[in-house]
């Protein structure tokens, strides 16, 4: 029977090699069509195709409008660090490395992806477009359960899960069963059928409390570290910790979880499971390196198992329609941000684009920072990666300008070095060439970060909504345009913040435009926050953010708290209009509207407020007779 | 603190940079010396010297005598597949790639590793000599426990555990807890400390009985695959199991462990235990590919997780008082076998080496069996890697020759053909262009294997004792001699295989002379067989086995089989000596001291026998007049 099937396989693939026209040899390339023939596992033949590019160049890529799946077991494997994804080994059908002036056109084709593989992997290319397709897997990366019963008193609920997700209990742990991978409960979040967006107080009810201390933890303090340990790393995630949640099986497709420490979740919603934390993102969408030139044009993202595009070290990214939307009635689409851009130049621009449902970010725009952890001599350093998903992260090329910052003393660069070149030792650790002698005042522990590799951000047009955590994430001091979009999310709709210590994200925002917008109900899931804050993780009076622009924008909130100013310089506020929704009870009344603290030069004019706010806006010493108008 | 660690670090490494001594300038490349200037972690200052080769070439890397600490955190990184062991992220001071006549001296030093490293990753390299150094591991990747009770009714054990092996446990479970590592039991043996050897009968208490079938697998029939799937991959090791045994801490130090299935293990023996299987083999000592020409002369490896020496695809590989022993008191020295060739040409030997107490095979010598999944066209396969610990193996290089191989028909293969080359996909999946066209018998599942990639072959006054497993795997047609060894395996001392279905290792032993060895209380550890085996794992009548003599060995046994031959043609045995020894109680008394099976041209003369077996020979009916003499 084995025998037979892949009999047939090859069979197929022969016609597909015999299927594949060279319908135009044009002087930059020739011009690809696959054909349905291949639709069973386009896998092999696109990649043998892709594979003689550097003989018989590519300039045009098509598929006839179908149904294509790729499997994982005749593709291209690579081993991949990728920034805000584990790292891992990878599938892929599409390795774009070394191209030049490449579409892939799918012509309304619908790409299904089966296991851990990344669609396209794009990298050192110039000016790829991706076109008329849609990417999803056909087993997603996450697991839903159906809430049917739950009991205070004894701290259970019952969750029923329909056949299309598989599972096991061990030990009274459940895991979801798909083709190639597994997880666990790990990072959960309620969505609501009804609305098809994350529970309104689920930050109540989830993340499902999985984890306590070790019951023994024995002698582990003779275990001395000669160099700094990140115990966040995933090599480290179970030590000094167990399983604090247990769960049984009441009758086939229904299973009852025990001990859960926060509310129990409410009948009728839909729990999200997607694994543990720094285990979960193992396949994006697309992921773009060391390219200059991306266009994505009427692309789809139902699923991916990471995020709907990362893109890291390139320039002039333009998704104009690109949109992330969960398929087959699945309440989630991707399993982490719709699209995240690292250390990215020339301009980013996201235009009509609808970004629904994904469990992390719309977009999260930033640089990042490394730790200086050795001074080699005059003009070398040793730098370290601050978290494990940054490992093999290269923070520039040379030329660019690397800013030397020391936080406790201000946000902003000490000084200023050119990289000649950059030397990579290990995923945590590289050794950086400066053109320039480093200055005296360069201290082990400072941080490096590239002022070079910053993008003009444009997001004009889009909806984002029904997603878990923000609308964007803005760390760029280029300009940055937000305009005519809506927002309905469960964290704030824009956060502006400067932070080191944890995800060792780099980049403050400032000349940020953000006008015409609606904000829908943001920051519904519980947390106390305001819908678009700024905000520093060092607690100082520096200004981190400069010269923004808030104006004509709707915010229609259930609650009250809808600006959280601190750390800024120059800011005006201005024709806004805030209205109370009523959608849902407010969490947090006690709140003014706005609240304001180590600024400077902040302006509120024509503003309308109709919101219920006893206090419309409090602000701190810096700025005690701020008023709102 | 930290930092005024790291300055001084990144002092100590300055006057490395310093301390090096370019003692000689040679034609050939210069004579580095490091000093212990860089004991404390020598891996930055050996790393960038070595990765400065290409600029500046080096003939010799001496070490003034001393302790030097290599630890991962500024190492080369690189992942690896590494033929029978884990695919694994490795780290490394030493990547000795594309090095011409390179001498390493340690003079006598010890190199003391921490965590995940290689610390020899020599590849695609010609005539590399490493002498006079030992290698160890700060903390070991296995750890021990002393028995000091049990219970036989209450199916409990408890163990001490010392400060040495920090752990932790979390819901019922043991974890041992490394600098950069953890193992759970996993793979465990018993140790009597009194012998240091692994402790007699040991099958009856050992391995562990850690997993059973999971309490609830559901809907998991839904999962579908188009291709083959190996659920013995690490990616599948949970599927439809759950832990069997819990573990409770008495107090500090004290474990008891319950629901073991074997015999409870015998207060005083001392248990070790290695991790899952598929899991615990991250860092061999040496790891040799495409390499022409490598000497180790005067080197111990006293500690590695993994195997003391793994080569793959090389040739001329001469171990000379290569040892490998346990340091500080431990069981243990290697958790893998002691030294293991795949796919090796030329000649391999092992002269004078003391292999002692590692956790598999002294030695272990074959091919690989890679199966045709695909025919391309008339000159292309694709095949796919049989076990998940040959990932990546790459079976040949242009010239060689493949034989197409269906055991079901023959050991031997059925057809030749060449190699053209050879393309890599993923870890499993490779394509092969030959020179000749396929023969039209070829099917898809037959086998290739690499018939110009086996070695010559000497063992000769080697110690091989105190391991688990077996002495040497021989799996090679070309000359093998094994003369003037000492033998006591807790397996089979020699075994000499054809298999395909679990390991896919090809190759038959052919042209063997066994001859000057003792054998002593060899396969005490409980299983029923030979001291000297040839077996296959296919059970027919095809001759696997050819040209074989065993002389003037002393068998001392404490047991009565010693000699299991199958599939053999022109076998001698003459002049050895066979005794019973007394050393423990016989296991299988019942058995004759000789079996034959499937064979033909058996000989037996002058042999002297004053053991206890009341038949000494049983022959079936290949051979059914067959006489021991």
């Amino acid at each position: 029977m084995k025998r037979n099937r892949t009999i047939v396989s090859v069979l197929s693939l022969l016609a597909v090699i015999l299927c594949v026209s060279w319908v135009n040899r044009a002087e930059e390339g020739e011009k690809v069509l696959f054909t349905n023939s291949i639709s069973e596992d386009a896998t092999p033949a696109v990649l043998a195709r892709i594979m003689q590019a550097k003989e018989n160049s590519i300039s045009e890529i098509k598929f006839e409008k179908g149904t294509y799946h790729f499997y994982p077991d005749k593709g291209q494997e690579e081993f991949c660090h990728i920034s805000n994804h584990c790292d891992v080994m990878v599938s892929t059908a599409f390795p774009i490395r070394d191209f030049k002036n490449l579409t892939i056109d799918g012509q309304g084709s619908t790409f299904i992806f089966h296991g851990i593989m990344i669609p396209f992997l794009i990298d050192q290319s110039k000016n790829i477009t991706v076109k008329n397709l849609s990417v999803d897997w056909h087993e997603p990366f996450y697991s839903e359960g159906l809430i049917i019963a739950n009991d205070e008193v004894k701290k259970t609920f019952d969750m029923q899960i329909s056949e299309a997700y598989p599972y096991e209990i061990r030990n009274d742990q459940i895991y979801f069963i798909k083709e190639y991978y597994e997880h666990s409960l790990g990072q959960t979040i309620l969505f609501d059928p009804a609305r098809k967006a994350i529970a309104y107080n689920t930050e109540a009810y989830t993340n499902l409390t999985t984890v306590k201390k070790a019951s023994v933890s024995r002698y582990t303090e003779n275990i001395k570290y000669k160099y700094e340990v990140d115990l966040r790393s995933p090599e480290y995630k179970n030590l000094g910790r167990e399983n604090r949640l247990f769960v049984e099986e009441l009758k086939p497709g229904v299973v009852r979880i025990h001990n859960h420490g926060k509310k129990m979740p409410q009948v009728g919603m839909i729990l999200t499971a997607k694994g543990e934390q720094g285990f979960n993102r193992v396949a994006p969408a697309f992921r773009v390196t060391h390219t200059y030139g991306f266009n994505a044009n009427n692309v789809t993202v139902h699923h991916a198992g990471g995020m709907g595009l990362i893109a890291e070290n390139s320039a002039d990214l333009i998704l104009d329609h690109f949109n992330v939307t969960p398929s087959n009635g699945r309440m989630v689409s991707t399993t982490a941000d719709a699209t995240h851009f690292v250390g990215c130049r020339g301009k980013v621009e996201l235009k009509n684009c609808i970004l629904t449902n994904q469990l992390d970010d719309a977009s999260n725009i930033h640089g990042t920072y490394q730790k200086i952890v050795d001074v080699l001599d005059d003009y070398r350093i040793g730098v370290r990666m601050g978290h494990s998903q940054q490992q093999g992260f290269q923070i520039g090329i040379p030329k660019d300008t690397l800013g030397l910052v020391r936080l406790s003393n201000s946000f902003f660069p000490y000084n200023h070095l050119t990289i000649k070149s950059t030397e990579y030792i290990n995923g945590r650790y590289q050794i950086i060439t400066l053109n320039e002698k480093l200055p005296v005042e360069v201290q082990v522990g400072d941080l490096i970060e590239n002022l070079t590799a910053y993008p003009e951000l444009l997001v004009e047009n889009c909806i984002i909504s029904g997603n878990r955590a923000r609308g964007l994430l803005l760390s760029t001091p280029k300009k940055t345009v937000i305009r005519n979009n809506f927002f309905s999310t469960e964290m704030e709709a824009l956060l502006i913040p400067v932070e080191s210590g944890h995800w060792y994200e780099s980049g403050n925002g400032a000349n940020i435009k953000i006008t015409g917008n609606v904000f829908q109900d943001c920051n519904h899931s519980g947390l106390n926050r305001g819908i678009i804050r700024f905000e520093t993780d060092d607690d100082n009076e520096n200004i981190a953010f400069n010269n923004i622009e808030i104006t004509n924008n709707k915010i229609n909130h259930f609650d009250n708290l809808i600006l959280e100013i601190s750390n800024t310089n120059n800011l005006i506020f201005k024709n806004n209009t805030i209205v109370n929704s009523g959608t849902f009870p407010m969490l947090y009344p006690e709140n003014p509207a706005i609240k304001v603290k180590s600024s400077k030069n902040i302006v509120f004019e024509d503003n309308t407020y109709s919101g219920d706010a006893e206090l419309i806006l409090a602000s701190d010493e810096s700025i005690p007779n701020l008023k709102f108008h």
